[in-house]
C-alpha cells in the first residue's frame, strides 16, 4: 500500500510558485495527479468570503504523474483554495489537505497560502531550548549569594523531589555557562537559542516575573544577556526569550502598585474580584494574577514602541516564544485572545524579521490565521501522535501537572500518520513550517524516560528533524535524560559525568542537526505519506533542489516495497542516516532492524 | 448496518439539561454508550483556552445504552467540549460531533453549546419564502402605473428569457397580494413568512435598493407592510425581512449623494478607486457598489438605535435575512466580516427575541460562534448534499450564475449523511437548529426541476422537515413549479392553473407541516443516524418527550431492519406520514416502495 498513487498538493514550492507571497501577486499553483486518473481540473478559491473557479491547465513535473496548473491573484490576506477534480471515471471529486473527496466537505482541510509568513530564516532553523538554571554554570555563579527565597543545590545534587519546595531550588546556571558551551549547542546543528524567562522572579523557572524591566542578577544581569547575545550573533545562532503575557507573579511591580494604590495606573492591568484572592489569577494560583488585556495602559506597557515585546526585540533578541497563548485574553465571557496576539504579532513585525511563537498545547487552527503567531509549540499535531506511538504502555503513567501529557491515546504507525495529516491540514502550511516539533520540553516528561529505549528517542528526535517544521531540541534530550514529568525532567545537565550520556543518542542529533542543514528538501520540501505499518512510517519531503525519504520505526518492521518510479531519481540517491533503506532494481526496499530513523536523499 | 450501536451526544435536550444555557449555568451533560463498551467516561472541556477534565458517572437513561452524565459550569460564552472513553478492552477514543475515534482528533468537531441561541420560537418555525412580484397580485395593483425602467407582464405571461431584460420584468405581485393568500401559506403549517427585498429599486428582485427608508410603492409601499404584518402576526405568522449589507444600489441615496459631493457625510460609506468604476462593487456589477464597514457613519445608520436593522424591527418585523453575509465587510485585505456580523447581531439583539439569518453558500463554521448571526440559509450542509444525492445527473447542468449549485458531486445515500454530518459536526448545534433546511430559493434552480419527478421531490421536502433545522419552502416549490435556474424559477404562482399543481407535493408539504407541529422530536430532537443505502437513508430524532423514525428514500428500496431494542418504545408508536416503515416482532422493517419519506413517531 502506498499513497504516492493518489493526487497530491501542499502548500511548498514544489506546487507554488510562490510559497511566502505578498497581497497583490499572482502565484501559479500545480497539483500532481497519477496519470489517467482526471479528465480536468479546477481551481477553486475564495475570495472576499465568496468561491470563485479557475480551469487549470496541463504542465510538466517531474515523475510519472500528470500536472496541472492554474494562476490565480493573491487578493486577500490567505489565499484559502482547494482542488476540483474531473474524474476520468465521470466522477467528480474534492482534493484538499485531507486528501480526495468524493462528496462535498467542511473547509477545514483547504490549503491557505498566507501573505504573513514568519522570515525566511525560520525554515532554516533548528531550536535548542534552555532551562537557564539547570543548563550550565559559569564560574560567577559562585560569586551570587543564594537569594532569601531559595535552597541552593550543587549541580550533581538529586532535583528536590522530596516537598512542594521543587520550584525554589536553584543550582545556579546561569548566561555565562551558556556561553561556555555555545559549541556544544553548535554541535547539534542549532541555529536559535530558545531561553526560558529570564526576567527575575522567586522561582527557578521564572514564569512569575517581578518585573520585566531587567534580566535576573541570578543569571548574570543585562550584561550577561548582553554577552550571550553577542557572542551567539557571532556564530550564526539567534537568540529567542520567553514572554508571559498572560499574567505576572503576584511580586510583580506592577501588581504591587495595582495592589497598593487603587488610583494606580496599574490598576486596571489585571482583574479585581470580591473573591479569594481578590483578583483573577492563572488556575487559580495566586501568585500568578491574569493580566487584564482591555487595559489600554497594558497594551502600551506590553506592545508599544517602548514596550516590552519590543524593547527587549532591540537589546537583541531574535523572537519571542510566548507562555500559555492559547489561554491569553480569554477569562470567562471576555476573549481578546486574537486582539492580543494580533498586537504582538504587530509589535514583533514592527522590528522587522523576527520570530512569533505561541505555546499551544491544543489544536491551533482557531487561533492561527496569519494575522497572530507565526507558529506554536506545536504539541497537538506532533508530539501527541509520536508520543501515542512512541511510548511503551507501561510507562504512560498520568502526568499530574500538565494536561497536554494526560488523555493520551495509544496508537500505531496509521494511526499516528493519520492524526498528523488531519492537524497538518487544518492549519496554515506556512503555520506548520514555522512551529517546533517537539519531543519534550520543561512541561513535559522526558523523551527518553517516555518511550524507553534508544532507538524509539532517535526515532522520535528523527520525527522531528524530519517533518515539516522546525525541530527543537530540549537541552540533555540528545543525551538521554530521563525524568517522568516537566517538573522531574529540568536536571542538571550532566557535564560532570558525560559516561551516563547516551551517545548513540547525541551521535543521531548531530547527525539530524546536519543532514537537516544540508537538504533542502528537509527545510523546503512538501510532504507526502508513503504508507504504514503498525511499527513503521514511511514519507518523501520534496522540493525544487531534491529529496528525502524517512523511513521511522518504532521495533524492527518486515520488508516493504514501493516502485522507484513513483519516486522519480531516487535510483541516483544515498542513505544519508540509520539504515534499511536500499534500491533493488526498480524497487525501493524499507525495513529496519530496530527503533530508529533513515534518510535516503536525492 | 446501524449507526445506533455507537456511543452518542449531541447538544440537544436529550443530552443537555439545558440546550440554551446562560454563562453562569452549571449544565449537566449526557452520554450514551452501548452496555458493555467503555469502563469510564471523562468530559473535556475547553475553559478559557484550556482543557479542563470532569469524571463523568453512570447515570439513568432510555433504552438499553449505558448512560454516563458529568456537569460542568458553563464560564465562556461557548462551551466547547468532547468526551473521553476508556473503554472496556483497555484502549482509550474520543468522542465529538464527527463519531468516535482511537486517536486524537482537531477541535473541528468538538461539541459547542452556545449561550448565545436563537430565540426559543425558531425551533418551532417553519419558513415559507415569498419573492414579492411573483407570488399574489392584489387588485391594487391594477392601479399603479408600470415604472419607466419595467417591462409590464401579465400573470401568465412567460418570463422574458429572450433578452438581458429579465430583472425588469414585473409581473406586479404586491404585499396585499401575500394578505390574501395567507390561508395557503398558513395550511402548509408556516409560522414565518419570508420576503425578499422590499425596498424601492429598479429590478424586480430589489437587491439593488435605492433607499431604506420605505418600503416600495410598487409593493404597496408602508402602509401595504404594516397591513402586512398586522395580518400574519393575527394569525401567528412571523414576518422576516431581508437586508443588504454588502452593497446598495447604485442609485441608492445615500450612494447618489456620495457621488456628487466628495464631503457629503456618506462618501466614506463606499470604497472609491481609481479603477472603472471609480469604486469597489459586488462582484464587479457597477450597479452594486459596495458599502464600506469601516465608516462608524454607515455603522451607525445600519446599527445604531435608529439605523435601518431596528427601525423596521420596532416597525414589526421579527427577524432579518442578511444577503451575501459571507462576503458583507470583506474586501481585498480587509475582512470586518466579524465585526459586521456582530453589529448586526447586537442590533437585532437590542429589539429583543428576532431572528438574523445569514445568506452563506458555504462552510459556516468560521464565520459563526454564537456571537453573529443565530444560523444561515443552510446550503453547504443541507441543500448541496440533498441535491447531490437526489439530482438526476441528466439535469445536472452548469448553473452559470450561482456557484453554489456549480461542481455538484453526484452521491449515493451514505455520502449524503457523511457530508452531513461533517458540516453539521463543525458549526454549534444551536446555529444548526436556527438555519434554514432549503431544497431550493430565488438563487437555485427549482427542486422539480432538479430532481425530475414527485417522489424525489417530496423526499427532499421530507429531509427540510425533519432533520434539525428550521425548513423553509420556497413559494411555488409545494406546487411543483420548475425552472432551471434561479432566475428561470422565479415564476408567478399559478393560483389561475390549479389543473397544473402537483398535487402529491402539496399534500405532502401541508402534510409535514402538521406532523413538524405535532412532533416535539422533530422540533427539539436530537439525531442519530441509523444508516443508509444508495437509495435510501434512515434516521431517528429524540427528545423527551417522543421520538421519531424517518426513512427517506429516492427509488424503490429493499428491505432494511434494525432491532426494535435499539429504538425502544417503537413498537408502541404509529405511522404518521407516507409507506414503508412497520414493526414485524423484535425488528423495525424499513422498505420504500418509491420515492419520497416516512415517518414513524412514539
Amino acid at each position: 500500500m502506498t499513497f504516492l498513487g493518489q493526487p497530491h498538493h501542499d502548500p511548498s514550492e514544489l506546487y507554488v510558485s510562490d510559497p511566502h507571497p505578498h497581497r497583490g501577486d499572482t502565484v501559479e499553483l500545480r497539483v500532481r495527479v497519477p496519470a489517467g486518473q482526471v479528465a480536468a481540473v479546477h481551481l477553486r478559491h475564495m475570495h472576499d468570503g465568496e468561491a470563485a473557479f479557475v480551469a487549470a491547465a496541463p504542465t510538466d513535473g517531474p515523475g510519472p504523474d500528470e500536472w496541472w496548473a492554474a494562476r490565480v491573484l493573491v487578493d486577500n490576506l490567505t489565499l484559502q483554495y482547494r482542488w476540483f477534480l474531473v474524474m476520468a471515471d465521470g466522477g467528480t471529486a474534492w482534493l484538499n489537505g485531507s486528501g480526495v473527496h468524493r462528496r462535498d466537505v467542511t473547509d477545514a482541510a483547504d490549503f491557505r497560502l498566507i501573505t504573513t509568513a514568519a522570515p525566511a530564516w525560520v525554515a532554516d532553523a533548528v531550536v535548542y531550548q534552555v532551562f537557564p538554571d539547570r543548563f550550565a554554570r559559569s564560574a560567577r555563579a559562585d560569586e551570587r549569594p543564594t537569594p532569601e527565597w531559595a535552597h541552593g543545590a550543587r549541580w550533581d545534587e538529586p532535583l528536590r523531589t522530596y516537598d512542594q519546595q521543587q520550584h525554589r531550588q536553584i543550582y545556579g546556571g546561569d548566561l555565562d555557562g551558556i556561553i561556555e558551551r555555545l559549541d556544544h549547542i553548535a554541535s547539534l546543528g542549532a541555529t536559535v537559542l530558545y531561553l526560558t524567562p529570564a526576567f527575575p522572579a522567586d522561582t527557578n523557572h521564572r514564569y512569575n516575573a517581578s518585573t520585566f524591566d531587567r534580566i535576573d542578577d541570578l543569571l548574570g544581569g543585562d550584561d550577561a544577556m548582553r554577552r550571550l547575545i553577542d557572542a551567539c550573533h557571532a556564530r550564526g545562532i539567534r537568540v529567542m526569550g520567553d514572554f508571559t503575557a498572560n499574567h505576572t507573579g503576584a511580586t510583580h511591580e506592577w501588581f504591587l502598585a495595582a495592589q497598593n494604590d487603587g488610583n494606580a495606573p496599574e490598576r486596571d492591568f489585571y482583574y479585581w474580584t470580591d473573591e479569594y484572592p481578590g483578583y483573577a489569577c492563572w488556575l487559580g494560583f495566586k501568585s500568578l494574577p491574569k493580566l487584564n488585556h482591555a487595559s489600554p495602559g497594558l497594551t502600551e506597557r506590553l506592545y508599544g514602541e517602548d514596550g516590552v515585546i519590543r524593547r527587549w526585540l532591540r537589546f537583541g533578541l531574535d523572537g519571542w516564544r510566548i507562555d500559555v497563548a492559547n489561554m491569553t485574553g480569554r477569562l470567562g465571557g471576555i476573549d481578546l485572545n486574537r486582539e492580543v496576539a494580533a498586537r504582538t504579532r504587530a509589535a514583533v513585525d514592527a522590528e522587522g524579521d523576527r520570530w512569533l511563537v505561541a505555546e499551544h498545547f491544543y489544536d491551533l487552527h482557531h487561533d492561527v490565521d496569519g494575522s497572530t503567531w507565526h507558529g506554536a509549540m506545536n504539541y497537538a499535531a506532533f508530539s501527541r501522535p509520536v508520543w501515542g506511538w512512541l511510548e511503551r504502555p507501561s510507562t504512560n503513567a498520568e502526568d499530574a501537572h500538565f494536561s497536554v501529557t494526560r488523555l493520551l491515546p495509544s496508537i500505531d504507525g496509521p494511526a499516528m500518520i493519520e492524526t498528523m495529516a488531519e492537524f497538518m491540514a487544518q492549519v496554515p502550511w506556512a503555520v506548520t513550517t514555522a512551529s517546533f516539533n517537539i519531543v519534550g520540553s520543561h512541561d513535559t516528561g522526558r523523551i527518553r524516560w517516555r518511550v524507553g529505549d534508544e532507538g524509539r528517542a532517535i526515532a522520535a528526535l528523527g520525527l522531528a528533524h524530519t517533518l515539516p517544521g522546525v525541530p527543537m531540541v530540549y537541552y540533555g534530550d540528545e543525551i538521554g535524560l530521563v525524568g517522568e514529568t516537566g517538573e522531574y525532567g529540568r536536571r542538571p545537565f550532566p557535564w560532570q559525568a558525560e559516561e551516563t550520556w547516551a551517545t548513540g543518542t547525541l551521535q543521531a542529533v548531530r547527525e539530524l542537526g546536519a543532514l537537516r542543514r544540508d537538504s533542502h528538501a528537509l527545510r523546503h520540501g512538501g510532504l507526502r505519506w508513503i504508507g504504514a505499518t503498525e511499527d513503521a512510517v514511511a514519507f518523501v519531503r520534496e522540493s525544487r533542489q531534491g529529496s528525502a525519504l524517512v523511513v521511522a520505526a518504532r521495533e524492527a518492521t518486515g520488508q516493504k516495497t514501493v516502485p522507484t518510479a513513483l519516486l522519480p531519481g531516487i535510483e541516483s540517491g544515498r542513505l544519508a542516516l540509520g539504515s534499511g533503506i536500499r534500491v533493488e532494481g526498480n524497487q525501493v526496499v524499507m525495513e529496519a532492524e530496530r527503533g530508529g530513523i533513515a534518510v535516503w536523499v536525492w
